[in-house]
C-alpha cells in the first residue's frame, strides 16, 4: 500500500515576493522561529512566481545534472531507505511516501558536501535543484525496488517457511537466496522504465496530470533552493536529525531489554494483559508513530477501526465457536483454525477494495483519455484534474509553463531507443525467467510483456490522477490469471507468485518514473537525466534491496512467523491469494467463505458510499484497504499510528505553522532513526550477540510462582 | 536536610515601572510568551519600588487577614504537602523547600475561589497578599510538622521494625500509634513559637536578617499581587497544573506494573543488571527529577559523587573482605555485615558536617550578635549580611522600610503572653511526657526546656543568616547528651530519641516562625496574623501528619526495610546514632571505626576547604552532608536528581527566561503530582488491591529458565 504525502495547499497566493539572488554562498543563519510562518507561505507559492526567482540561475546541461557526488549520496540514502522500507515490509506492509525525506536528506548531504568543498576552495560546480531532483529520483527508484521486489509479499510468499505456515508446502516453494533474487530483479525491473518513456510528453505536458507526491517533492526542492527555503530546509534538517538521533537511541535502548521471547518494550501491555492478548497495546515503535504522523488522519482511524472490529469484536466471537466452526485442537497459527479467518477475510477486503479502485481508476483513465484524445486534435493542451474548477482551462501558457515545457522538450529520448530497449529486455527476460521458475512457462511471460505496456500506462495515468499506485492490484491480477492458467497440478501457485513479481515491477517502476518526470518538469530537470538517474537507482535497488533482505532473513530466525518481531503479514496473504486462485475456496473452514463474501461486498460498498457522498462527508468514511491490515496483524501498530496522529493533531492546534513546517521532518526522523537501527540490530543478531536483559510482563499470580521458582533454584 | 530555594537575583534594577492599578478585577489574558522576560524582570524588582505600587491598596487589619477561606485552602494544601513531605521522608529524607509551591498553590486556589464569588456577586473581601502570606505560613507550619515530627527519623527509629533491623530490639522500642504521636506532637510543637515571639523585632527590624527562603516567598507573593505578576502567576500555575497531572498520571500508570517484589519502573535496570545490583539505575521517579530541578546543581552533583564513591567503589571493595572484616554468613541487611559500614560511615559524615556547620553558624551567630549588640546602643539598625558590600550600611530608611516597619510594629504581641505561654506549655509538657516515655525523666525535659529558648534563638538567627535550619543537628545533640545521661541500662536509646523529638520541634518551629515574620514584614502582614496562622498551621500539622504517616505505615508492610519502596533511611541512621551515644563504638565490625573516623575528618576538612577557597572555586566543592545520603540508600535517586539538573541546565541554555520563570513551577508540579499519588496508592494498598501486572527484569539466562518453567506448568 503506497499513498503519497498530502500535496501542499495551492489556494495560497503570494502577492509580494523578495527577489533575492545570493548565488552560491552560505546563507545567513539568523532566521528565528517567528519567521517560519512567512517561509511557509513562500514554500507554498504559486507556480507563476517560481521560475522568475530562478530565472538568473543557469540550468545545467543534462550531463552536468548527473554528478558523481549525487550518486554517491544516492547510494548511501538508498541503503538507508531500503532498510526502512524493508522493515516496514516485514512488519506491517504499510509504507508511507518517502519522497520528501529523500529530497530533504539529499539536500542536506550535498549541501554539507558542497559547503565543505566551498570553504576549502575545491568546489567546481554549485549544488542545483536539478541535481537534488536527480538524487531524489535515484533514491526513490532504488527504495522502490525494496517494495516492488516483493520481499514482504510475493517473493517471500514463495518460501518454505510461509508455505509450511499456510499448510501447503506440498504445492511448491522456493526459498529466497541472494543469487536468484538479484538476477530476477535485474531481468524484470527495467522494463517498466522503457514502457513509459515515449509517453512522458503526453502525460506531463499534454494531459498536465497532477502527480500529487511528485508535485509536492518538486515544490519542496524548489523551495529549498531559494534563499528563504534554504533556511527553512536547514531547520527542517536539524529537526529531522534531532528526531533521527532520538529515535535511533530509543531503539538502541529498547534492544537491551529484548533478551527473550515476548520481552521488551515492543511487548509492553500498556492497557493490561487482557488487552495485550488481543494485541491492543502501545509497542513504543518510533517508526509507526512517525508513519502515523505522515499518513492522513483517515488512514490511521481506519486502521484503528479495523483493529477494533477484528480483534476487539470478531475474533473473540469466532473463538467462541471453537470446536464447532473449526477444530479445537489446531495450533493458533494453523491455517485450519482462527488464522484462516484472519487471513482470508483480510484478503477478501483487499480484493474488494482493489477491484473497486481498479474499476474506478480504469473508468477515469478511459474517460480522461477519451476527453484528452478528442481535445488534443483541436487544442494544444487540456487540463484534466479531479476538480476542474480549481484550475480552469487556460489556452494561454504562463511564463513558468512555457519555460518548463521548453526545458522538458529540449533533451529528447528517441522512441526507437525506448522501443528497442523494451524488446531486447523483454526477450532476455522471457528466455531467462523460465530457468529460474520452471513453473513459469515462456508463453506466460510473453503474454505478460505484451499486456504490460498498456497496464503500465494505466497505472502511470491513474497515479497521476489520484496518487494511488495500483501496482499491487495488477500483481494480484497476475496471481489469479497466471495461477489459474498454470493450474494447481503444474505449480500454479509459484507461477502465479512469480508472475505477480514480473507484473508489479513493470507497473510500479512505470508510475514511479512518470512521477519523477513530473518532478523533473517542475524543477527544470532534463528528462534524460531523470531517466538515467532512475536506471541507475533501479540498478542500485536490484543489488541493495536483496542484500538488505538477506541480512534480515539471516538475522531473524522467526522472520515471517506470526507474533514475531517481523511477521511479514503480506507474505501469507499473497500465498493465500495464490492458493485461492489455483484451488478455489474448498479448503476454507466453515462460514469463512460467507464472511469473505460479506466483507468483499462491504469493502466495495464502503468505497461506493465514500465516493458518492460529498467529499465533506465522504472524507470521514474509513478506507477498507487500511482496515484490512490489522485484521491479520492486530491493532498494536494502529495504536502507534494513532499516537502519531494525536501528536500531530495537538501540535497543529498549538502551533499550526510549526507543525506544518516540521511535522514531516519529525516524522521522517522518527522513521529513519528506527529504520537504520535495523542495520546494527541485524548485524548483532547475525554475530550472535543477544540482548542481556529480558523485560518481562507477568500477571501477579504467575509472578509469585516465578519468584518462588527462582528462590528455589 | 532542609535547604531553601535560591533567592532571586537582586542585582537587577528596574528603571521604569508601570504604575497600574486595577483593583480587584479579572486580569486580561492576552500576555504571550514573548512577554515572559519582561515580567520576569518585574518580578525581580527592587524593594524600593514595591510598596509604592501597593500604596493605594488598603492593608486589612490583622483580624481580616485571617479569613476562613484561607484556612480551608491551607488545610487542603497542608494535606497535599504532608503527603509529599512524608513520601520524601520515607524514601530518601531529602526535602526541598516547598514555600514557593505553597505560595503559588495558595494563590491559585484563593484566586479561583474569589473569582467564582466575584462573578456570582458574593465576594465580600478581595484577595490580598496578606491573606496569601497567611496561607503560605499556615501550610509551611503544617507541613513542617511532617518533617520535625520525625516520621522518617527519630520517631520511626523507635519502632520495633527498625530496632530489629539494627539488631538491638532488646534495648527498647516503642511502636508508632496514632494516639500517642498526636499527643506527643501537641505537647512539644508549640513551645518553639512562644520562644521566639519576643525576639521578632530584634531579628527582623534591628538585625535585618536575610532569611533567603522567606524573602524569596515574599517577593513571589508580592509579584503575584501586582497586575503583571498575576499574569505570570497564572501561567506558572497552568504549567504547574500540567506537570502535576502528567506526574500523577505517570505514577498511576507505573502502579499497574508493580504487582510483585522488584517489579515496575522503579526497578528499571536502565544501565544494565550489573549496575542495578549496585543501585545505579534511573527509577523514573517524577518526584526526584523535580527535587533535582529545585536543588542547586552542587547538591545534585554531591549526591551523585557520594553514590559513585560508596556504591561504585567502596562497597564493592569492602565486599571483597567478606569473611575477613565481617562474617560471611550474615544477611545483607544485618547490622553485623556490610550494612554497618553503610550506616555508620554515613552517620560519621553527617555528624562531621553537622559539627562543622554548628560551629560555623554558632561562631557567626555569636560574632554577629556581638556586633549587633554593640551597635544597637548607638544606632537604630545595622545590617548583617553574608556579603556586606552588597547592601551597605544605610542609616536612612527607604520608603519601603519605613512603611514595612510601621506595619510590623503596629500589632504587638505582649511579651508576658509569650512568656506565660511558654511556661504553661513547658510545665504541661514536663508533666505529660514522662508518662509517654517512661525512660524520659521529668528533669531531662526540664533541662531541655531551660536550654531550648537559647538554642531556638541560635537556630532562628542562623537560618536568617544562611538559610540552613540546623534543627536536626540540635536534635542529634539531644540524642547524644540525653542518651548518655540516661545510660544504656535505663533505656537511654529511647530517651535520646524522644529528647531529639522535643528539641527538634522547638528549634525547627522557631526558625520557621521567624522566617514567616520576615515574609510578613515584606508583605505588610501583621505579626499577630502570622503567629496565629502558624499556631493554627502547627495544630493542623499535629493532626494531619500523624494521620498521613499512619496511612503509609498501615499501607506498606515493608515500610522502613532496606530495598523496599519506602526504606526510611534516616530512621536507621537515627537509631544507630542513639546506639552509638549510649553504647560507644564497641559493637562495630572491623575497620568500620577507622573508616568512620576518617570520613568524620574528611567531612570537616571538605567543609573547611570549601569555606576557605574563594567562592568562585569553593562552589565546586561538594557538600559532605549531601554525599552521605546515597552511602546508605544507593545512587539511584541521585541519578533522578541529576536528570532533573540536566533538564534544567539544558532548558536554561535553550531559553533562560522561560526556565527561570517556569522551572520551579515544573519541578513543583512533578513533586506534587507524584506526592499526591501516594494517597490513592496507599488507599489501594490498604484496601488490598494489588497491581495486576509485574514488569520483571531477568537476565537472558534466567529468562530462558523461567520460560521453560512457565511452559511446563
Amino acid at each position: 500500500m503506497r499513498k503519497g504525502v498530502r500535496s501542499p495547499d495551492k489556494d495560497h497566493q503570494i502577492v509580494e515576493h523578495e527577489l533575492q539572488e545570493t548565488g552560491f554562498s552560505p546563507e545567513p543563519e539568523k532566521a528565528t522561529n517567528k519567521h517560519v510562518e512567512e517561509e511557509e507561505e513562500e514554500e507554498e507559492e504559486e507556480d507563476e512566481s517560481v521560475e522568475k526567482i530562478f530565472e538568473s540561475r543557469e540550468v545545467p546541461s543534462w550531463k552536468k545534472q548527473l554528478t558523481l557526488r549525487a550518486f554517491v549520496v544516492s547510494f548511501m540514502l538508498s541503503i538507508l531507505f531500503s532498510f526502512i522500507v524493508m522493515k516496514l515490509n516485514l512488519t506491517t506492509g504499510i509504507i508511507p511516501s518517502l519522497n520528501v525525506s529523500a529530497g530533504l536528506l539529499g539536500f542536506f548531504f550535498v549541501k554539507t558536501w558542497t559547503k565543505v568543498l566551498y570553504k576549502s576552495g575545491y568546489l567546481k560546480q554549485p549544488f542545483t535543484r536539478q541535481e537534488n531532483t536527480v538524487i531524489q529520483t535515484c533514491v526513490v527508484a532504488s527504495s522502490g525496488i525494496a517494495f516492488s521486489g516483493g520481499f514482504g509479499t510475493y517473493l517471500f510468499g514463495m518460501s518454505e517457511r510461509i508455505a509450511k505456515q499456510s499448510g501447503d508446502a506440498s504445492r511448491g516453494f522456493k526459498d529466497p537466496s541472494l543469487g536468484w533474487i538479484i538476477g530476477f530483479l535485474f531481468v524484470v525491473s527495467f522494463l517498466g522504465l522503457f514502457s513509459v518513456v515515449p509517453l512522458r510528453k503526453i502525460m506531463v505536458i499534454d494531459f498536465k496530470l497532477t502527480y500529487p507526491s511528485g508535485t509536492a517533492t518538486a515544490h519542496l526542492i524548489n523551495s529549498f533552493h531559494t534563499p528563504q527555503g534554504a533556511k527553512l530546509a536547514k531547520k527542517q534538517v536539524r529537526m529531522l536529525g534531532k528526531f533521527f538521533s532520538l529515535s535511533f537511541l530509543w531503539s538502541f535502548f529498547q534492544w537491551f531489554f529484548t533478551g527473550g521471547d515476548n520481552c521488551g518494550f515492543s511487548n509492553f501491555p500498556t492497557f493490561g494483559l487482557k488487552a495485550y492478548q488481543y494485541k491492543f497495546y502501545f509497542d513504543f515503535s518510533a517508526t509507526y508513530v512517525g508513519v502515523g504522523m505522515i499518513c492522513p488522519y483517515i488512514i490511521n482511524i481506519s486502521v484503528l477501526l479495523g483493529g477494533i472490529l477484528s480483534w476487539g469484536i470478531m475474533w473473540p466471537l469466532i473463538e467462541t465457536k471453537k470446536g464447532d466452526w473449526f477444530p479445537a485442537d489446531v495450533e493458533s497459527s494453523s491455517m485450519h483454525g482462527l488464522q484462516a479467518y484472519k487471513v482470508f477475510i483480510a484478503v477478501a477486503i483487499i480484493l474488494g477494495d482493489g477491484l473497486y479502485n481498479f474499476c474506478k481508476v480504469l473508468s477515469r483513465t478511459l474517460s480522461g483519455l477519451f476527453v484528452q484524445l478528442r481535445g488534443t486534435s483541436s487544442r494544444a493542451s487540456f487540463t484534466v484534474e479531479e476538480d476542474p474548477t480549481a484550475s480552469p482551462y487556460s489556452p494561454k501558457q504562463s511564463y513558468d509553463d512555457q519555460r518548463r515545457t521548453r526545458f522538458f522538450l529540449k533533451d529528447q529520448i528517441p522512441t526507437w531507443f525506448a522501443m528497442g530497449g523494451y524488446i531486447i529486455i523483454a526477450a532476455t527476460s522471457t528466455a531467462i525467467l523460465p530457468h529460474m521458475f520452471h513453473q513459469l512457462r515462456w508463453y506466460y511471460i510473453l503474454v505478460i510483456y505484451i499486456c504490460a505496456p498498456v497496464l503500465a500506462f494505466c497505472n502511470a495515468y491513474g497515479a497521476g490522477l489520484t496518487d494511488w499506485s495500483l501496482a499491487s492490484t495488477y500483481g494480484k491480477l497476475a496471481i489469479f490469471t497466471i495461477g489459474a492458467w498454470a493450474g494447481s497440478e503444474h505449480g500454479g501457485m509459484l507461477a502465479g507468485l512469480a508472475a505477480c513479481g514480473v507484473m508489479m515491477n513493470i507497473v510500479s517502476t512505470a508510475s514511479d518514473l512518470t512521477q519523477d518526470f513530473k518532478t523533473g518538469y517542475l524543477t527544470l530537470s532534463s528528462p534524460r537525466s531523470m531517466f538515467i538517474s532512475q536506471v541507475i537507482g533501479t540498478a542500485m535497488g536490484c543489488v541493495v534491496s536483496p542484500c538488505v533482505f538477506w541480512l534480515f532473513y539471516n538475522a531473524f530466525d522467526d522472520l515471517g512467523l506470526p507474533n514475531s518481531e517481523y511477521p511479514a503479514p503480506f507474505a501469507t496473504v499473497y500465498r493465500s491469494m495464490a492458493k485461492l486462485g489455483v484451488e478455489g475456496v474448498a479448503s476454507l473452514p466453515r462460514e469463512c467463505l460467507v464472511l469473505c463474501y460479506a466483507f468483499f461486498g462491504v469493502a466495495i460498498l464502503v468505497n461506493i458510499v465514500k465516493d458518492s457522498l460529498p467529499s465533506r462527508w465522504g472524507r470521514f468514511v474509513p478506507l477498507p484497504m487500511a482496515m484490512a491490515i490489522p485484521f491479520f496483524l492486530g491493532p498494536y501498530f494502529a495504536i502507534d499510528m494513532c499516537v502519531g496522529s494525536l501528536v500531530l493533531f495537538v501540535w497543529e492546534r498549538v502551533d499550526a505553522a510549526k507543525a506544518g513546517a516540521f511535522g514531516t521532518a519529525v516524522a521522517s526522523g522518527l522513521i529513519c532513526g528506527d529504520g537504520i537501527w535495523s542495520l546494527p540490530s541485524s548485524v548483532l543478531a547475525i554475530a550472535g550477540v543477544s540482548p542481556p536483559v529480558c523485560m518481562k510482563f507477568l500477571d501477579a499470580a504467575t509472578n509469585s510462582k516465578v519468584d518462588k521458582f527462582l528462590h528455589r533454584s
